[in-house]
């Protein structure tokens, strides 16, 4: 198994996560995105979008975060990211899908790029634009787990899933992004029992062997 | 079922064509986004993000539609909206992603508005971002198409799976934003295959009873 990934990127975190978690050994190989190396010749066959993370299993290629999370949770069923039950299963997926898809993506380099380049944005008007889709994003994750009885030690339960590993690497993003997390003692209270877990902290950036501060 | 959308709403959309698909009933209730209506004091409580779509399933309440449509893969199994391999899955699940992660949120109503207040962004500025990222996503996507012995009368086999489901509201939703659809010819292919079933067509946007023009 082959993981391309790349330390600053949150969701090349998520799947870090998830192989520890699940106890896959892949091969790492590293993507610059600071360099471009995305869209350098041939990892376009390895991810049209040219994005990381991507799973190669052997010639079967994997692209999207998500889409390898559930891969490894079908072929590596233990110990399980998602609960057994399908509407623990719909909550666990949807916590996911809130960072995947209404934070992340309107957050990411590619995305600050293009505010400048078309917008003529400001660093501060970015930075705005940052910390806006952050908090209304977190403020709704932490609506979601607060007082909600399936929350537990974790996101869901007592034993990690998909919603831990993902909401991990966005607080990381938000707190490199000078972002207030005070407004959200739950999932920081999560955080703190998943850091405690090695499956997480080797999983960080600065612990990556590309990392580059 | 309850099922909570918009006409308007290309997710929403999605979890429409899913029910029909499964030949799932559910009582349609109407969130006039257009109206903020999705910010009205109880709407919270189905959903704390305050979006559309949502699904009441009795009481147990799943929102984003990419859980919508694995919960209701698991709930209603047949026919399947998703491959019974491994590899086939997440290359559907990939798929899906595309749309949902890398073209849709960045294209949002509240994220136009955003650009708008926060950047002051003409309505010109507005078209080129928003033309720069379904050029960008949807070239990836017919890219993981054309030429993938995968790919065949739909986006994965002979079958309508979620990738499908996922591919038609954003090409619906290009063309309301006069997109150029002509450097996606697999994708317009599949996208007729799919508007001669009854569970696309009736799920389209202009079929809906609270649809405003």
């Amino acid at each position: 198994m082959i993981h391309y990934g790349f330390w600053r990127s949150s969701a090349a975190y998520r799947t870090r996560i998830a192989l520890n978690l699940k106890g896959v050994e892949a091969e790492n190989r590293y993507i610059d995105l600071g360099k471009q190396e995305q869209d350098a010749g041939d990892y376009g066959a390895v991810n049209p979008q040219r994005l990381v993370p991507s799973l190669d299993d052997d010639g079967g290629i994997v692209n999207q975060s998500l889409a390898i999370m559930e891969y490894l949770e079908e072929t590596h069923p233990e110990p399980p990211l998602l609960p057994a039950d399908a509407p623990g299963r719909a909550r666990v997926r949807a916590l996911c899908l809130n960072i995947a898809c209404e934070v992340h993506p309107i957050l990411t380099a590619r995305a600050r790029g293009m505010l400048e380049s078309v917008f003529g944005a400001s660093a501060a008007a970015q930075r705005e634009w940052y910390s806006y889709w952050v908090a209304r994003g977190l403020t709704a994750f932490e609506a979601r787990l607060a007082n909600d009885p399936a929350t537990g030690l974790y996101c869901h339960g007592d034993a990690p899933t998909m919603a831990d590993v993902c909401m991990v690497p966005q607080l990381t993003n938000a707190r490199t992004n000078e972002c207030d997390l005070s407004g959200y003692p739950t999932m920081l209270r999560i955080e703190e029992t998943c850091k405690a877990l090695d499956a997480f902290r080797l999983a960080e950036p600065s612990n990556q062997p590309d990392h580059t501060g």
